[in-house]
């Protein structure tokens, strides 16, 4: 029984109106495996790195339960760097630098012990790269997660509705349902894109909350609103290793149990907002988690009684 | 016992991606006149119009419950004119037209029946003539409503804040709590705005749904998801006069009821969006609208059992 993620593990320089980084450890699979460890472990992770990564941070990740089995080392690589300025409104940034480095001979080996796993988190890559990870595993996971975002849909549109067949739940953006769909209402948006496969779908709306949509049903979560947004980087995959995690850990994949982990996801990808990087996400207790659930429960709970 | 509302009674020309109107009876208090009424009556009018206006519509307010006693008519006069072409995003939106016309006259003198009401909202009109309205009352009113926008935080600031000292909610959007506040977090520019005399706020964020602040108390309720928003003229205004007509019924102006106010006029929002202009605000039936306040309740409900 493991959860296993395959993404970026990789470095980021980040500009805020609130200060800027050096190169700090970032990547998808690095905040997923982060968040999602403190509902269940292992987190198998797979990806690429290069012989510059600070490979005291997969020292870090091993002792917070995850597996690094199948993050692959080229010590004559370079990691995968991003860099990135937001914008005051910080649901808007320019990219700075993007340098694939590793990540152009990325090609996923699934360790053994990895391919029985029940939830499968297939992080924002080449969909054909996500569908080899699917075609390792031994048995069909109880969940597939797909991550992607509106370049694949340019490039490789193809590939990412062959590997969206084999998916439960798909999460994007609204831009993204907008453009995947072709429609503008994302109502509409969603039917259309749970006709492609995914049987729930997951539209993400940073700072505007997230909508969950499975068959005709809606359930919308908004984002905890915080005095100081510091630094949005990893919050969306954060969302998603929370999300997974709290599945995982409750075993029950209903859409009644994924509500409360959308909450869950939430309420990680709040505190990824406070500090830089995953710095936030190192330090939690499940104590601060629970208190930070409740603080969503008083957010949108209200009580009407309706006459029958 | 009675509600009264000062805003424009006026015509509308929009033009939105799914079609166009020729002139059409708006204006703010119209729409909080309509929506109000599905709760509370009398609904007192506090305006005034041209002798171009369509006097059936009176009628048809006055059918409803409203009291026109108030809306002064310059029969030499042509009423407030507004034209205006919305984006695709529904969001934003270009003014063609304001032709302010007879509200350049406007002086509101209350009928004498007006002056004990528990109810009063004062629409979006320049700040010195909302206060001049509070004046009149013979007395304080159970709970006075204010709606503004940038306009006059850019013209009439100081009067603003003068009527701000005396009202107890205050409703803007996003952008105005920040231009009000000169914060760009929501959370901090509610707690400035909050030391300026309203105890409750309102942000609107329109299709991302709507905050209410009290003290350190945060509630928040989303739009519901709509196939198609066909034109979101008067939304706004139709979300305050649910959300004051309902605290009204009520008799009830706590924290706790407004949650319940809020979604009532989140509801009516929503049907207002569903068709041009007023139309459907005219044939909605108590059973649409429960069944929509339903929709919100399994949108946002979810059950997370916390340890103690």
């Amino acid at each position: 029984m493991s959860i296993t993620v395959v993404g970026t593990v990789a470095f980021d320089a980040i500009k805020t109106p609130f200060g800027q980084t050096d190169k700090i450890v970032g990547g998808a699979a690095t905040y997923i495996a982060y968040s999602a460890s403190y509902f269940y472990k292992p987190v198998n992770m797979v990806s690429i790195i290069g012989g510059d990564f600070d490979m005291e941070e997969l020292e870090e990740l091993k002792k917070r339960g995850a597996n690094t089995d199948g993050i692959e080392i080229k010590h004559d690589g370079k990691s995968f760097f991003w860099s990135g300025s937001y914008h005051m409104d910080m649901n808007s940034r320019d990219t700075l630098a993007t340098d694939l480095n590793v990540l152009l001979e990325f090609n996923p080996i699934l360790p053994d012990s990895y391919k029985n796993s029940e939830y499968v988190l297939l992080g924002n890559i080449d969909p054909a790269l996500q569908m080899k990870v699917l075609d390792q595993m031994s048995t069909r996971p109880k969940l597939v997660v797909l991550d992607t975002m509106n370049f694949w849909m340019d490039v490789a549109l193809d590939n990412l509705k062959a590997v969206l067949k084999k998916v439960d739940v798909l999460t994007i953006n609204d831009m993204e349902a907008r453009q995947l769909s072709g429609e503008y209402s994302l109502v509409k948006a969603a039917n259309k894109i749970l006709a492609m496969g995914p049987k729930y779908l997951i539209i993400k709306k940073g700072e505007h909350g997230a909508l969950l949509f499975h068959e005709k049903q809606i359930f919308f979560a908004p984002a905890l609103p915080l005095e100081d947004v510091f630094d949005p980087t990893g919050a969306g995959d954060t969302f998603a290793g929370g999300f997974l995690g709290y599945l995982a850990k409750t075993g029950d994949v209903s859409f009644d149990n994924m509500k409360r982990a959308i909450i869950y996801g939430s309420a990680m990808a709040s505190f990824c907002c406070e500090k830089f990087g995953t710095e936030r996400l190192k330090e939690l207790t499940m104590d601060e988690i629970n208190e930070r659930i409740e603080q969503f429960v008083s957010l949108v709970q209200f009580d009407i009684e309706m006459r029958a």
